[in-house]
Formats: C-alpha cells, sequence, structure tokens
C-alpha cells in the first residue's frame, strides 16, 4: 500500500491518544534479530526473451572469491547477488590498487531487488511518489583503505556497484563485503516444514514467508524498501500469514495497539502509522482499512486466546465502523460510497466501481464484529445491521448470477470477493455468482496482490479449492517463474514495467500484501495442494536453500 | 600543483625510510584548531556582464534568520553564503514541515569556493584528473528531525542547496547550519596588522594570509579542495608567506622532515607526499622541486634560527641536488632537459622550453646550500658548480639583453624569472634582460601564480619594486576584483573557465602557490606599497571583517 494518487481530500481529525494502548504497544517493541551474510556470486545480466524481465542473471566469469583481487576504475561496475531477499546495513573494506590514492574515490550504489533495479538507469524517474525512494546511493571515500559502513537500511538482493571515479593513478578493490541482516524473525526461528509435490507450490509458500519474514521489523512494514510503514489493511493479511507460519503473536499485538493508541476524536483509526521517531498517525484514511480493525483483532484473539487485549480494545473496536456505516442508506441498507469523498480502496483498479466491495467488506467484519462479541461474552452489537445487510446484498446480484456494482452494474472481482467473503448468500448462490464473475469477460480484474488474496480467499471459503490454486499458480507462480525471491507489490502478467507510481524502479518487491498463498496454503487448501506437514525447519535453513536454488 | 596531465614515465624508485625523521615529523603534528562558523546570508546569482563570472551573488529577500521558517521540497533550491572562505565540517537540522514524512528526502549539496561551483550543474564535467574531486555530495534522510552530520571535509565559501525530492506531503526546513571549520591556525593567532594606503593592496594582502591560513592543516595542503596534499613547491612558497605573517615554524618543520623521511634510494626527494592514512611519498617527482628542498631548509634556518635542524638535515641536502645536477653538460656546465625524461616543472605552459629556467633553479638552489654550508659551520658543498654554471648562463641570454631558452630561443618569463632569481647576471644586465623579457610580444607568458609568483620575487631582487606592483594589481588584483576569497590555483584573466584540467569545476580556488603577495607586501615592497604596521590583529578579527566586506 502507497499514498493514493489522488485520494479525496481528507479533513484533518485530531488523534485522541491512548496512551495507555500506547504503552502496551512500547512494551512489545522486539530486539531485532541480527545475522550476517554475504554475496554468493558475481552476476552479468544478458538478454533473454524468455524471461519475465527481458533479462536473465548468470554466474560472472569472476569468482565471489577473487573479489578482492579484481581492481576497478573509472566507469567500471559489477553486480553482486547475495542469492536471497534481505533488510539489513551494508558494509564493505574498500583498498586502494595502484600506486598511491591521489583523489577520492565515488561510486554509486544500487540496491536491487529485481533485476531491473540494477539494470536500468535510476536518471530520469518519471514518478508522482518520491524519487527519494529510488534505491541508489552516490558515496565518496576519501582515503583508502577505509570500511565503509551505510548508514541506511536497505532491502536487496542484487547489489550493482558502479565506479564513477578514482583517478589514473589508481584502482579500488571490495573484499568483506556483507550485509548485516535485520527481522523481528531470526534465523534460529522455527516452523512447521511444509513439503509440497508440486515444487513451484513449495517455492510459493517459501516466498510468502520470505516476504513475511523480511516486512516483520519493529513493527509489520508494508514494504521494507518503500513505504517501511504500517498499514492496516496489509496487517491484517500479514497476520494471517504470520499465523500459518511463523506464529510471532506479539509484533501482532504491538502493531494493533499501535493503531488503537492513535484513534481519532470520531473513534475512527488511521490507515496508516508511522513508528519514528515517535509513534504518529498518517494523515491517510480508508474506509475499508478502518472497519477491517475489528476483524483484525477476532484473528489475533482466536489465534492467540489473548481474550484481554480483545476486552481492552473493545470500545475501539464498536467505533471503528462508524465512518463505514455512515455510507448505509438507512432505507435500503446498501452501502453508498457517495455519501462521502472517503477514500474507499479495495484495490487499484482506477475504474473499479467500490459499492459492492464497500458493502461487502463492511458486512464481513461487523460479522467479524459480533463474533468477536461471543468469543469476549458480550452482546454482539451489530446482529441487525447484519440481517437488514444481509438482505440488502441482493441489490448487488442479478438473476443470471453475477455480482453488479454501481449504477453501471459493473462487474468486478472486487465486488464478487468481498460479497462472498462477506458469507451474504447461501453457499451454492455465493459459489456460481464468484464462478461467473471470474468467467466473465467484462470482469474488471485485480490489480493487486492484495485484492487476489481476497479473491482467493473467497474461492476457498466457497469450497472452490481447484480454481484458488489454479490462481495462486498462474499469479503468484508467475512472479516466481520471473524469479521473485519475495512477493510483489503489483505483477502485472502482461508487462514487467508495471507500476501504479508511473515507474517500475519505485516499485517495491517484498510487499506484504501479497505473502498470503502461505496461509491458504497451510490453511483449507493443504490437501488439494497435496502439502504435507514434514517436521521442523528454521528460517536459516529455509533461506540457505533458496539461495542454492537461486544460484544454481 | 595537481598530477601532470601527461607527465615524462617515471621509473619506480624505492623509498629508504628515514625512521627519524619521519618520528620528528610525527612529534609535530599539529592538534588542529577549531571554530564554528555560521552562514551570514541566502542570495542568488544574477547576470552581470561587468563581473569576471558573468554572475554576482546578491542578498535574496528571504533573511539569514528567516531559513528555519522557509520550507523547501521537489526542485527548491537555494546557496547560503558564510561570508568566507573555509574549511571544514558542516552540519544542520533538517526538519519536516507537513503532515507526515512519508518518504526520505535526498538532497544535493554543492560546496563552493567560487559562484560558478554553486551555479552550473556538477554532471557532465569533462576533465581528466578525478571527478571524485567535483564539491557535490547527493544524501538521502529517512527520518526528520534529523541532525545531519557530513563526515567529510569541504573547501567553500558558498553552499548550494537543492532538494532532489521530498514527497507530496511534505517539504523540508533547515537551521542551525553551521561549519565547524579546521586549521593548524586558531582564530585567536596574531599577526601584525599592516594597513596600506590602496585598499586594494590590503585586501590582496588578506586573500593571501586566508589562502595560506585555509591551507595550513596538518600539513601545508596545495588546496584544501584538491588535491589536499603536500607539494615540496608549494611548501616553499607557503613557508615564505608563514614568514611575514603567522610564523608558524613546527607546521613547517613537520613538513621538511616528512619530506628527508621518505627519501629515495639514490637520495632524491619525491615531489609530494601523502600524509593519511600513513605517511607515503608519491610517485610524483619533479627535477625543480627535489633541488628545491635545500632553500627550503635553508629560509628555514635563517628564519627560525633552528640551526640543529640544519645539521640533521644536512646529508639529505647534499643529494637532493644530484638529478637536477645529471642535466648538466659536463663541457659546457649548461642545464639540458633532453639529458632525461624527468619532469621539470616551472609552469603549466605547455609550450614552455625549460632548459633556461632549469638552469637558473638549479643554480638558484646550490647557491642556497652554499649559503646554509656557511650558517653550519660546514663547507660549501657546490661553489665550483656555481661558478661554472654562472659563467655557462650566458648561454641563455642575447647580446640584446633578452633571456632565451632552447633551440628555438624560446623567450619566456620562466627562463627570464629563474635565471635572475638565480642572480647569475650582473643586477644591471638581469634588471634590463628581465624587463625586455617581459616587454617582449613574443615571451611566452605564465600560467600559474607560481611562477607569477618567480617573476614577481625576480622583479623585486633586482629592484624593480613599482613594475611587481603593477603585476600584484593586476594579476592577484584581478583575481579580488573577481570576488576571491582565497587565491587560486589558475586565473587567466581573459577567461573564467580556464582550467589545466578540462574543466574549471575541478579548479581549486584556494590554492597555497598563489599565496605570496603578503611575502612581497609586507618584505621588501613594504615601502613602495606604503603599508604600515598598525599594531597586531587576530585571525578571527580578520576574518570578520572580510564577511563585512564580503556581505555588504
Amino acid at each position: 500500500m502507497a499514498d493514493a494518487a489522488n485520494p479525496p481530500i481528507e479533513e484533518v481529525i485530531a488523534t485522541e491518544w491512548n496512551r495507555d494502548f500506547e504503552k502496551i504497544s512500547e512494551d512489545l517493541c522486539p530486539s531485532l534479530a541480527r545475522w550476517d551474510r554475504a554475496p554468493q556470486r558475481l552476476v552479468t545480466f544478458s538478454p533473454d526473451q524468455e524471461s519475465y524481465f527481458g533479462i536473465r542473471p548468470s554466474s560472472s566469469k569472476d569468482t565471489i572469491d577473487s573479489l578482492p583481487t579484481l581492481a576497478w576504475g573509472r566507469g567500471d561496475e559489477f553486480v553482486l547477488d547475495f542469492g536471497v531477499h534481505m533488510v539489513g546495513f551494508v558494509s564493505f573494506k574498500l583498498d586502494c590498487i595502484g600506486t598511491n590514492q591521489d583523489a577520492p574515490c565515488r561510486l554509486r550504489l544500487t540496491f536491487g531487488e529485481s533485476p531491473l533495479d540494477v539494470t536500468m538507469p535510476m536518471d530520469d524517474v518519471k514518478t508522482w511518489i518520491s524519487t527519494a525512494w529510488l534505491p541508489d546511493e552516490v558515496i565518496n571515500i576519501d582515503m583508502c583503505p577505509e570500511t565503509v559502513v551505510l548508514p541506511r537500511r536497505y532491502s536487496f538482493r542484487f547489489l550493482r556497484v558502479q565506479v564513477i571515479d578514482t583517478s589514473p593513478k589508481f584502482k579500488v578493490s571490495f573484499s568483506d563485503v556483507k550485509c548485516e541482516c535485520v527481522s523481528a524473525i531470526g534465523q534460529d526461528h522455527e516452523l512447521d516444514a511444509i513439503e509440497f509435490e508440486n515444487p513451484l507450490l513449495r517455492d510459493i509458500d517459501h516466498c510468502s514467508i520470505s516476504t513475511l519474514r523480511d516486512c516483520m521489523q519493529t513493527v509489520f512494514e508494508d514494504g521494507p524498501r518503500r513505504d517501511r510503514r504500517l498499514w492496516s489493511g496489509d496487517l491484517r493479511l500479514q497476520a494471517l500469514a504470520n499465523y500459518s507460519t511463523l506464529r510471532d503473536f506479539s509484533l501482532i499485538k504491538r502493531c494493533i495497539f499501535q493503531f488503537a493508541a492513535v484513534i481519532r476524536v470520531d473513534g475512527s483509526l488511521p490507515a496508516c502509522i508511522f513508528e519514528k521517531p515517535k509513534l504518529a498517525p498518517s494523515s491517510d484514511y480508508i474506509v475499508d482499512y478502518d472497519a477491517l480493525f475489528g476483524a483484525i483483532v477476532l484473528d489475533y484473539v482466536v489465534e492467540s486466546g489473548d481474550v484481554a487485549a480483545g476486552q481492552a480494545l473493545w470500545p475501539t473496536i464498536l467505533t471503528c465502523t462508524k465512518r463505514s456505516l455512515s455510507h448505509i442508506n438507512p432505507e435500503t441498507h446498501v452501502f453508498e460510497t457517495e455519501r462521502t469523498d472517503l477514500w474507499k480502496f479495495l484495490d487499484w483498479a482506477p475504474t473499479l466501481d467500490r459499492n459492492a466491495g464497500s458493502h461487502g467488506v463492511l458486512l464481513y467484519c461487523l460479522k467479524a464484529i459480533n463474533k468477536l462479541a461471543t468469543a469476549l461474552g458480550k452482546e454482539s452489537p451489530h446482529l441487525e445491521m447484519v440481517e437488514k445487510m444481509t438482505a440488502a446484498a441482493t441489490h448487488f446480484i442479478t438473476k443470471e448470477n453475477v455480482f453488479i456494482s454501481g449504477p453501471d452494474a459493473q462487474i468486478s472481482y472486487a465486488s464478487a470477493a468481498w460479497l462472498v467473503l462477506a458469507e451474504a448468500f447461501p453457499e451454492e448462490t455465493a459459489r456460481t455468482a464468484l464462478l461467473n464473475t471470474i468467467a466473465h469477460p467484462d470482469a474488471v480484474k485485480p490489480l493487486t496482490p492484495y485484492l487476489w488474496h481476497h479473491v482467493c480467499d473467497a474461492l476457498v471459503t466457497v469450497g472452490c479449492y481447484e480454481k484458488c490454486l489454479e490462481i495462486i499458480n498462474s499469479y503468484w507462480g508467475g512472479m516466481i517463474r520471473a524469479g521473485a525471491d519475495t512477493f510483489w507489490e503489483c505483477y502485472d502478467p502482461e508487462d514487467p514495467r508495471a507500476s501504479p507510481y508511473g515507474d517500475v524502479r519505485n516499485n517495491s518487491f517484498c510487499h506484504a500484501w501479497s505473502c498470503t498463498p502461505t496461509y491458504l496454503l497451510r490453511g483449507k487448501l493443504l490437501d488439494a495442494a497435496k502439502g504435507k506437514v514434514a517436521g521442523k525447519i528454521t528460517m536459516g535453513q529455509l533461506d540457505n536453500r533458496w539461495i542454492q536454488r537461486s544460484i544454481d
């Protein structure tokens, strides 16, 4: 998730700080695990029509062990491949080869999550979000030997090193290149080892976990390269994937209480939070993200058994749907997006009509809150509205059993996914309508993995396991075939340079909202996916397996 | 002085370390004085046909006090004027203005010694020396507020700040901008205050001292921006200016012993020394610089009275002329440059014939060594050669009393200056020949302040004070009129973009070898220049006077 290109203008709503909740979240701040990783090889990229990006990395003739003996001067460059995606702090020793270092050495370092990052120039990037996100640095070193310790955190697998200049009298050599990796999840962290018959599913499961791990820092970041922030919609999916794999409850709890700490005076929650330099709400507000807070807490209480947290958060849960509910027509009980200018997200698809999908999200959330009430021994607050909105959902289905939305009866995956997830219809009706929608040639397709997840989850909800696996294989599997080490913020199978931001060089290639296949594969899809639990495995072992696979 | 474009290829000569001398130099390493300096104003540059660079700085409508209240976003920029040239470490506080800092901030900082530095782009600089010398940095700041402390040392008066990007959600503000200035000479350091009737001479004297001070770090650097190194030819002129003004003997002694410590196995001295990371000789060798070592030591012993140092260095002095002497024709006793491929410098002028000038330099140095011998109570080692070379000097003068050099009887300021300084002819002959040479329409003129100094010194030697003042007024005065705060590495009155390196953006505008007017003005020229000693003044007072003058 990143800021919208042109989100509706949001009035500034004051924060009503809950300092008790802030204290709870502070106490849960993890000490990050740290471990070193060295580059595995020097790579070159050559054109390859078959590959998604049109280029393919292969090992250079120079081995990684020979790196310290290689001398680089003005205009020289090389790319290091660490073999696996990571988040951390890079350092290296720079030495002078020659008679004297009679000038500084100027380097450009570009940290690549994708092959494009380390093969395209970083100048003239046209993007409406900040170019300060671009993953390149220009540094000057006055005197060698020097151990260069870069102070910023990077997210990458490839490191492109361009020697902008040395001097006619000297070149430079590089040794002890390493990344001190950081995550809330260390290398010893154990999880279930699941073996899938289909190696692609194994890779998808693994890649989901790597994505999740690299986004788990002192909060669940949306993407460790960009925007490095906690968004509630992303948090919900990260939490689901986490329950199936790493089971770090405390980081989820921390993030939930961070949102509850920055509740606004009208009881709504911001879409996004800044953790540093001190906890602060973003001015971004998303109607569907606000309502989903209740669902996030329900999942957490059910998975962790932490009923006390649910009790503490109950007042917040009672107000987080208020703004969404203000969109319900009091006569028809249909969600009407035009009742406010507030941002309803669902997906980046620009032409998407969001009435039906928003109806589905809200109904889903009200049901979750009712379930949470039961778990907490409280009266369900939304029984009547659930009943009315369930009845009103027929507004969004044709007699031919296709979901529609808005004045033009738009058919979309978004409408279908959320109305199915909301269980607004009998399962048979929902299944048929979902499949009809997906099969419809005019249906507006998802642009983001975020919505693709909800489509898959809806398919699982109505028992369409094979169709769900088909999407996982083609969509997330497409990223794997394209060389992904972690799943991306956006993936357009037809266009390797697609970007919601105007330029692919500002995309994030490790993005939390695409990490859910492991949740599905290890959950209701396990049997259909022919997966078997095969004991335990550590994150370090998983990483090593990935590196072997990557560089062979 | 910088590396030659195409110096003759130099055989690598092993260093015969003198560790005792190294220890002496280490013990003399100064603790640098440090003081803070804040920017004086925001400036804009506007076209000005009258000014040397074609642009003129003037105060912006925003005052410097308002800086912390100004917000800067993508594409914005400003230039800070510190009012005086300085060498040091820059820091500032960067703050976020806006709802949230939802992206890093990327800045380009360019440290300007000249108006061109902060008004020309720093891309596409075509220079045969390293572009890593260019005075710009690109930095990224992830989170504000942050106190940005740049780790490198800069040499500048102007600081151009370009905001490459923030984001649509925030801008940045700057406060507490400061430079921690460094020099071996602190703000309390006292020197004679000399008042000149002509304010231009006062400025020239002052600017010489600022140049000298900013080059005085833990060694006498040639230029604090570039190359930041100790060259023996530059050291000699710095030492002369220093004797007339700051009188820091220990830094001179330190540098002399550094050269003597890295004597080579054949007794010669390198032209240049690297102080860090550890003392090391450059592979650069210059015949005239080697020979000048004796003259440097003579000046030091005479000025400081440190006879013991002269005694210790005597063996070095006996060998530092050997390579130069190897160019003397044993029959005619005339210096013949073609006898070796070794680099003879004298000046950067590319067409310069260096036979006569080199003859003059060597004769000058042999005489200095003979004088030193007398001061040390030793036998003068070069009496016979001085006699023979003096006689042979007639080879370089026509019967019309013009100095000539080489097969084409080239007339040049370089030949004239050094043959006069060597006192190879009776004073009357020398004076006439020098003036004839200078007046000659075909005479090859100096390209560098280094050679202009020797021309001026030669004029003083033969009593031509007014002619010398005329050159000082027009040449160094031309730099002052062009806005110099310190004197430059090269100055071509006709071409503000002239550079020995292919691009003016790689020139040094604070360069030691141009700091000698103060030596001449405070020495033999004092009366002619209508200068009067007016008590004492501190460097801090001088700086404040300069700042007032600069920004009014």
